[in-house]
């Protein structure tokens, strides 16, 4: 018998992207379901691709019906993580997708989201340095938000190497699916389709924080993260453009240097072959972060420009792959690092 | 009778832009049409949208062709403008969309193209401090690349006003017609659709050059520009997310009124109202440029969004508006400042 | 001093494309806009794309509001036009967008639509036999849906020349502004995009019974039609696939002949060149139906593409066509042929 | 170890599909790969989602070098695959994914291919009445097109059941993709976005006489198919509207019972739940083909509609589910339901 696995918050993208890889795991099994506005409908309705659970019923998101198993994902609205994970046993994995324990400094968080912090809960980043092993005996994880998954990833060989000066311009892309299902006009397919906006510019993302905060701690002083998002005429994936000005030695060879031990071992992050650049779509429902960096000289900058699925590494496979550790099971298990193309 | 124009690569997109906008025009009235290896077949196997010219025959692109015209628009692969410019009368206005005669510095044109420099032409962007006047009496004119005409107008007023430290970041999104009707693998739908990609990462896109260029102009300093083109799923339109550090006394206030100012009775440039941002579909078919800026206090940075159609305002709506003021026409004839939506 | 026209449903897909035109159109004038449930705020968050209008501040869609205009466009939800016509004046040019007063047969609007009958009004298809003159002197105008405008006008030369059976079966692929703006989840962009979805299968879509009272007319004897709309991941366009048994005598060559009569001198009527077949973005912002048709001899049937912009000749272009006509205006007036694309 | 596999032609989309699956199944183990005018470059260059195969050098499509392998799958142009099957061991398991050996009436190929008939294979559908066991011991597949693939398996269940006229109308839309790789214009993605095509029109697809062959085999008595194929701005996924006459007898209850009972135990056919229309998205990646019925009793047509994707079911998955059960595997090793989306 596998490991009972409830999904709160089975209705929205990042939830059905959740079972769309535990229905493949070979250790989950599939118990509650719940939604919120969504309970008493068939996930069928919601979830049309996920056609070995489209008669299940969805439960309202209460911790009466998440209680019993050994994982509950969940997939809820900011905010709403805290008063559930109290509700469920310290013995019960709670793996959060969303961002109510990602930030540990409460002012930040105070800053961005206007609501008391709930407090930060294992980051569940385990390739970022120190990470690991606070995973592997984790019972609470808080997943990354997508974009700082991307960004993180992308840009922590060069800190970590002191090749870039603590002055990040970030400016990426993500496909709709990051918006989550929220009912707004400007998601609406004849908004979206043939159209690239920009939105939360100025500093205001909320995963801006999450950023410096990690890549502060890599850096081991403070780095500043001027973060653009925009809205791209695609359903899924990220590609995130980051630069930062080249610190002296840091030369091509330095950096790709870098990069290649930094990444040595990691299943899930790749430093694509010299000459070729990421494109969203060789990452679509893989696991992985795909990774190209060059030096401009005349700017005398870094520039690494990585891809990634937004609702895959940037969500439910990175809580999976979390999941995964706190388990002991591989870390691999469950996930993939071929994407559907084209 | 109008005024008696010649297209030189009117199988291309921007000849074909150029064609959707003189058929539309209330003064020029369209004369030869040329094309490269497409010569001798109908122009309405290659844009077939031109309803009303569908069954002209495309000629050679060829100077004794193209002799006879008032004016001759060049939509030609760089590189083959200069020949036929000069053997055309001094007399013939001649508009070139391809790079030939952009950039003024002949080390910066081999250091990026590869080949002798031919000399630098009147450059097309009247809004750009400086250049409109020239244009009044230019016989010859180059016309700007798509992402500079973008980048160049989004940021000139930050530097105008001395508001920005010239050490510039841009990322910018373009559609798949900026890349040309080249048969290449990753231009096929099945490639770009659902997919961002980056190329010309770390410095190498042509258009870099061409953005010091007109940056620096305005600062009155040399300016670097880190330049990270990417293709989006769309066929038209760019978004270009431009930063540079604030310098001291750039409040949001501040840069408001600097664009206000600088923007003030440009016809085709328009600072949108605080709150909205740019989006590419509010550009499509139209010759304007739409500019939203922002200051991030806390990275320190001026942000500007900028959306134009790259085949618009970024290439043939950009020449028409030139020809206009050459020509002695009003300088908006024939061009909207109203997009095709959604 | 121009045409006073108002347009009631501003903030909606097909006043925005009204308003697009009307601005480009030499003799009306733009004075009322009204919304319902947007009343109260500017066009420029509705329609961003419509630049000059972007600070006017929609009214209730009230006939207070909209008396005092020669024309009043009608851009509303079923059943609301009535109400409103009723209180505008006689010599009011009304033109309305939506269904009401589209069918003839009561039985058959209460049928598809629930309500009681509005009575039917002139019908906005100029080029559909017999309807032209009757627009001339019309005040009330019900403009077509976007797939009867499609369908009746690819296959009526085929019935009016005796060579189709009255069996007909149609498959048309829209794009998702003929959805409209309404907020529902299988509008979202995620979901839209990458995806083509049929609804409104086995004779249920309210267009049907709008084919089947053209086409019978046409024919002289009652038609049915199997109609399946598919949605398709673009913002606009209907690709219409229609096709009938073929009757004695329907050659290929007959039919060429039959279509090149029926669209003899029709300004936005084309038969294509033998061997091109229709796109959708042949048609993007044009207000032609392009058209082209096969015979499949295995098969003994008649098989017609039509391609037509579902916003502009399907909705607000065909509107403006038909009000030129009853102002007596010339009926091309503000309207091209010529397609916005790639 | 595992079952020794080759694939043919494997930079292009069926290879990099049959790729995708091969690598996620236990049983198969990937040798050589080879392509035509690829050969001697890195699958990393045509295939950037096959992550872990990305170094693999292709090698020229030869028998020499697919000798040695237990399966071999051939993803080539039609007419390369006769020749180069005929040099590989009787014992070896070849797959067809093209056409060659997929009709078996030689006029019917030679009217529709123009060469000479190469012979019939056994074909790939083990869906469609009597063709399961004859695959369980084929050393030979034709895997079906995709298209007949989506048409046979969405009307067999009503000609089986005798509620269906003998004369067929088909329209589907198609992704781009299903093209496969060739470059040519009306491929890029500047022409396919945002924009919907019909080609093949008038019964001259290739497609048409494997839908004539499967259906009239199935009903007993010839039956003609009208089939339009139209391209969607989409990489993936068919949607294919199947009509057909009612015969009497043929209610709304007959339908779903006839179908109910048709796809009984059939892992991959799904008819949905009444209310529900298929979408291309709810099939991406996944083997499934997914039908939803209607009765029009208006027109007196049975209306069937189904979503596969292509490249999946419609091609590499369908490959791998008939090699599985000629390996005597069970036939859903390795394949699955659940699609990937949004």
């Amino acid at each position: 018998m596998g490991i009972r696995t409830a999904v709160a918050g089975a209705s929205g993208y990042a939830g059905g992207e959740l079972l769309r890889i535990l229905t493949a795991h070979p250790e989950f099994e599939i118990g509650a379901l719940t939604a919120g506005s969504n309970a008493g409908t068939e996930l069928g309705a919601h979830q049309p691709h996920l056609r070995s659970l489209a008669g299940r019923v969805l439960a309202e998101t209460d911790p009466g019906v998440l209680e019993g198993h050994d994982v509950v994902f969940l997939a809820l609205p900011h905010g709403k993580s805290a008063e559930i994970a109290e509700r469920l046993g310290e013995d019960v994995l709670v793996v959060d997708c969303g961002a109510d324990h990602r930030l540990t400094d409460p002012a930040q968080w105070e800053k961005f989201y206007g609501t008391p912090h709930a407090g930060s809960w294992p980051y569940g980043l385990p390739e970022l340095p120190g990470h690991r092993e606070a995973l592997r005996s984790a019972r609470r994880i808080a997943v990354p938000g997508c974009y700082p998954t991307a960004v993180s990833l992308a840009l922590f060989p060069a800190f970590a190497a002191g090749l870039a000066e603590p002055d990040v311009v970030v400016v990426a892309a993500s496909g709709t699916s990051g918006a989550g299902r929220a009912l707004k006009p400007h998601l609406l397919g004849s908004e979206v389709m043939g159209s690239v906006s920009a939105y939360g510019v100025g500093g205001s993302h909320r995963h801006t924080p999450e950023m410096v905060q990690n890549l502060s701690a890599v850096a081991g002083e403070p780095v500043t993260v001027s973060f653009t998002p925009t809205l791209a005429p695609m359903s899924r994936g990220i590609l995130a453009t980051c630069t930062a000005k080249a610190r002296p030695g840091a030369t091509a060879a330095a950096l790709r240097a870098a990069y290649a031990e930094a990444y040595d071992g990691e299943p899930f992050l790749e430093l694509l072959p010299e000459g070729r650049w990421p494109a969203t779509s060789m990452t679509l429902g893989a696991n992985t972060v795909l990774v190209q960096v060059a030096l401009d000289e005349d700017a005398g900058r870094i520039v690494v420009v990585a891809a990634v699925d937004n609702l895959t590494k940037g969500t439910a496979g990175g809580a999976v792959q979390s999941a995964n550790l706190a388990l002991g099971l591989p870390e691999e298990l469950g996930l993939t690092t071929i994407g559907v193309s084209p």
